[in-house]
């Protein structure tokens, strides 16, 4: 985050100042260049050109922190931050020299979400992980790839999906909407923190596939196997397609094995996050097991 | 919807004129008073006052047309309205004397959804199914209960994965998010119209429940048993709580099988459609066949 120029009273850091703050610097105005670059990062544009987003929510912080990332800017109510939870963040944000601002019920409503508003934020660096390596994978590893996922409560609920099947990560494949915007990072319930996140374009995709060495899985809806009853070679990659057009006709075509979920309504398609959970709960399934 | 007291130029029919239009009626005005009382079932209290609901697209409408659902408005662009599939639309809807209204880009842009926005709309009376009787049920027979379900498209989502799995229906348990709201009944893709919505109160449910002759099943992080290789006695009954905290108490005491869903990540939850879905594929998955 720029530190702004200080048009506000409540600027007191010179620009560039490297020394971490002590306390939280109180912010009570929207004029304020920081709440500004802030705001901003509600823009999908602003993300991409900062490399920044925002997470809301003590315990998404929280699971960022216990998984090693590094906040940028930590801010909240005074009250908040002086919690119990609050005060280990700001000592955590202290440590990472990031700024950390304590703002009023007025700036913290034009900031938050506006259902189910939380009362911490904090803003992160992006971290997209490198396509994984092939000669690496396990026998148990599961890697899904979603081709030109749209909708991002989809994303961030199968974000956690992931999480809870213990999968390696996701490839996004070709264009796909933004994991770090406000609603997926929402619906991953912290999972954002945790789940290694891929981007390949479609040539490279298809020609770092040749290499996988299990069986690569697509759901079809003219498949004849029921996706319960397959014996799945590990590693598996789980193909998963767009809502609406599904997998295109070139990466079905790479799968070595295509199933299909049974259905017996009278409408024909699952949510994108529903069928993506059914498959991975097959595929991982013999790894899964009840702590007792 | 009320016809209005025609204030703009397009209105042309007399309120209380009861013979069909022969012509969409073209609204070119956003005063118009049909099309204010449309953009106001944005709201519940107007959704809850009126009994009324809109349901967006061309493929969403043919599906309730299809299950016996009577329009009481259908509007669209007039080359929408013209297309092969609306010139079936509109012939269903002028034989159930509703009002087929033709707007322009400029009306539409104002009460379609802004994402995604579809040319076709259909205002529908809302219709929840009185509570099944347990007398009826048969061997297979899969009811769902959510509790204090909170977000819609969770709800939808639901919906639509019941009609996958055929499920007789669901019932709403305690104050509820709305199913009859945009984001609700967009999530559904149709299975809205083909999934019949109970609702209860707790007390009524409580007292309800005592007769349910199977299984009562309810998921739980403190369960000893893996809900894969549980044994449900048919018919089914599935308990989900509550996005956050879960079921209450009160109604996982009543559960003859307390089940868990099993977990390998570093968080301990799923989103709750996914949760459901699982439950539902495992307790309906011996009737679920492909069809080849």
């Amino acid at each position: 985050m720029t530190g702004g120029d200080g048009h506000s009273s409540d600027e007191h850091r010179k620009k560039g100042h490297q020394a971490p703050v002590r306390e939280p610097l109180a912010v009570t105005s929207l004029q304020n260049e920081r709440i500004k670059a802030i705001r901003a990062l509600e823009m999908r544009k602003e993300r991409k050109a900062t490399g920044l987003f925002v997470a809301e929510g003590a315990s998404i912080i929280v699971t960022a922190r216990d998984n090693g990332w590094q906040p940028v800017t930590l801010l909240g109510l005074a009250s908040s931050l002086e919690s119990g939870v609050g005060r280990g963040l700001v000592q955590w944000a202290r440590a990472a020299n990031a700024d950390v601002l304590a703002v009023n019920e007025a700036v913290l409503g034009k900031i938050a979400a506006k259902e189910n508003p939380q009362s911490l934020l904090c803003v992160f660096r992006q971290r997209l992980a490198p396509p994984p390596q092939v000669r690496d994978m396990a026998k148990g590893d599961v890697w899904l790839v979603l081709e030109e996922v749209r909708d991002p409560g989809n994303l961030g609920t199968i974000l956690r999906t992931l999480d809870a099947v213990g999968a390696k990560g996701v490839i996004l494949v070709g264009p796909s909407c933004d994991p770090w915007s406000r609603e997926c990072v929402r619906a991953t319930m912290g999972s954002l923190f945790t789940v290694p996140i891929a981007r390949m374009e479609r040539p490279q995709f298809l020609d770092w596939l040749k290499q996988w060495p299990g069986d690569i899985v697509a759901t079809h809806l003219a498949a004849a196997a029921d996706f319960r009853t397959v014996s799945y070679r590990e590693p598996v990659l789980v193909l998963m397609g767009s809502e609406g057009p599904g997998l295109s006709d070139e990466l079905t075509a790479t799968a070595t094995r295509r199933v299909k979920i049974p259905m017996a309504g009278r409408l024909d398609s699952l949510n994108l996050a529903v069928a993506t959970a059914l498959v991975l709960y097959q595929v991982r399934g013999p790894y899964l097991r009840i702590e007792s």
